[in-house]
């Protein structure tokens, strides 16, 4: 543990140098040089930066060099969740993140249309930062092109994810919401960065299968975690509200499964006050109980038990190779 | 002229055969086939390609070789374009974009916020496509990555010059102006392109210089010429509106010239009326009228001619390689 936080702190400096110099192009105006300053803000608020350590320890199963080069690398896919989390809080009208106004909201004061204005540019520039975040570490152009590609591909299923998630309506099947966890989750959480972070190691493509594989399953089962969380967890313990996803009509695999197990009157139930933002503190609760009840609630758990499993099995094996070095 | 028709065929037909293979991610989803259609057909309505033929013209300029990968290679150019209109017009709250419903417009039958966050996702995959368009195409990984980084480096003055365009106020000086001119319009519907030609022939660092300041100079007479037009344009010549920019208050040379030459009464005229949609007919023409007898269009006219020389000279002895083949 007191390494991973080494590896953080080393990754927090990483991103910090690099924003610092993008200061620089504040010179067109000040204007401008207070926008790179809100975006600096937002990126080092805090955050766990498990997608930054996930390249770090993907890469360093295969190489154990060049550790600088990898953590300067690493910050471009903690740029590029700052991107698509920007743009996400307009899409969701949220007004708060990680405990601070959202990126459009920073900018409302003189307006709530020009607030998203400039969240949706604040949200590109960060995008086109991850990009550079890769361009200018140090390594090969080989190595480097295969690592934009990959940005580019995480990133596309990333607004496809999005895309599949906001076109309104609950005619979604079990499948179809386990593509969107995929796209919008597994892909940058956690397959992304472990992919990143092998071929930067020029790793053999098997063991980058490998590795993607289990990313996949650790992602998803993350995922479906996080849902259960935002239903039945405790505030205090979580820091997170558990009556959002309800009040805002969250596509879980949790309510897509309880409208396909409970009963019938369940299920009007449930189409009919889910997603409503004025939905009573009782109902909320029957909404709990409807999903408990039903079973699809130990659906849910056992589909991370067996996606862990899974993600287990793909890396059975694996090692890293400083293992047992410290 | 015959061989710029023969080179923009070249370049729709590059641009539909990227765009149809990407139709491979709608196996996703059915919902994302049809975005990313409405993606195909929104890049395919025409436009005079003028920046993809740019980077093909610098090219020629260094090299006469594999002309099919420096095709390839600048539709990368196009896409970002479409990235930066869509999301333009979502900030402009435009409803039409050459002749047809802007990407937010398309899905606004589903409520303006969720066409707009549509069109968020479009841009966004428009932005990462065009990246794609460069690391598909046959260069060598030296050559792609200085591209990338130029793209990126196009992209990022892009979002700043559109920022310091939004930012409300008339406090504005004609070097800031100046500024947003270079940034948002010189550096990718010029400069950006002529570098990218250059970068992908190899050229010598002193020529990419050259192309550069040429680029930088047509660009910006360029746009003050367009915002001419935007004010004294026959539409039917132009196909553009001729009141729009006085309506919207778009901060032109032309008026911010107007501002500092105009006697005090037309001063404060123009504070007060430009930018206001309700402006009647006859004050648009008074607003006219002031530009013009102040001498603000004159002076823009006599930029235009200083910038065009100016280009002229920085590529003084450039010549096409293939010149006088044809």
């Amino acid at each position: 543990m007191k390494k991973i936080e080494a590896y953080r702190e080393k990754v927090n400096l990483a991103l910090k140098r690099f924003l610092e110099k993008k200061l620089a192009d504040g010179k067109y105006s000040p204007k401008i040089k207070n926008l790179i300053e809100n975006i600096i803000e937002y990126n080092l608020r805090g955050g766990k930066r498990i997608r930054p350590l996930a390249v770090i320890f993907a890469y360093k199963c295969f190489k154990d060099n060049n550790e600088k080069a990898v953590i300067d690398a690493s910050i471009c896919i903690e740029l590029m969740q700052a991107y698509l989390l920007i743009h996400d809080d307009i899409i969701d009208n949220a007004d708060l993140r990680r405990g601070k106004p959202s990126m459009h909201k920073i900018y409302s004061v003189d307006g709530d249309e020009f607030g998203k204005s400039m969240a949706i540019l604040a949200g590109n520039l960060c995008s086109h930062y991850a990009y550079d975040g890769i361009l200018e570490s140090d390594f090969s152009d080989k190595e480097k092109i295969d690592a934009v590609k990959y940005i580019d591909w995480i990133a596309e299923r990333e607004n496809y994810g999005q895309a599949l998630d906001i076109i309104p309506g609950f005619d979604i099947s079990e499948d179809e919401v386990m593509k969107i966890y995929e796209l919008k989750t597994a892909t940058y959480t956690m397959q992304g960065p472990l992919y990143l972070g092998a071929v930067l190691a020029s790793a053999p493509k098997d063991m980058i299968e490998k590795l993607q594989d289990y990313g996949r399953n650790i992602g998803i089962a993350f995922q479906i975690q996080d849902d259960i969380i935002g239903i039945y967890g405790n505030i205090e313990e979580t820091g997170k509200p558990n009556d959002s996803d309800i009040k805002e009509g969250k596509k879980t695999l949790l309510v897509v499964k309880a409208l396909e197990l409970a009963g019938e009157n369940d299920r009007k139930f449930i189409i009919e006050r889910y997603g409503n933002k004025d939905i009573s503190k009782k109902e909320i609760n029957r909404i709990r109980n409807i999903i408990k009840d039903c079973r699809a609630l130990d659906y849910c758990r056992k589909k991370i038990k067996s996606l862990i499993d899974g993600g287990k099995e793909s890396i059975a094996g694996l090692k890293l190779r400083d293992e047992g070095k410290s």
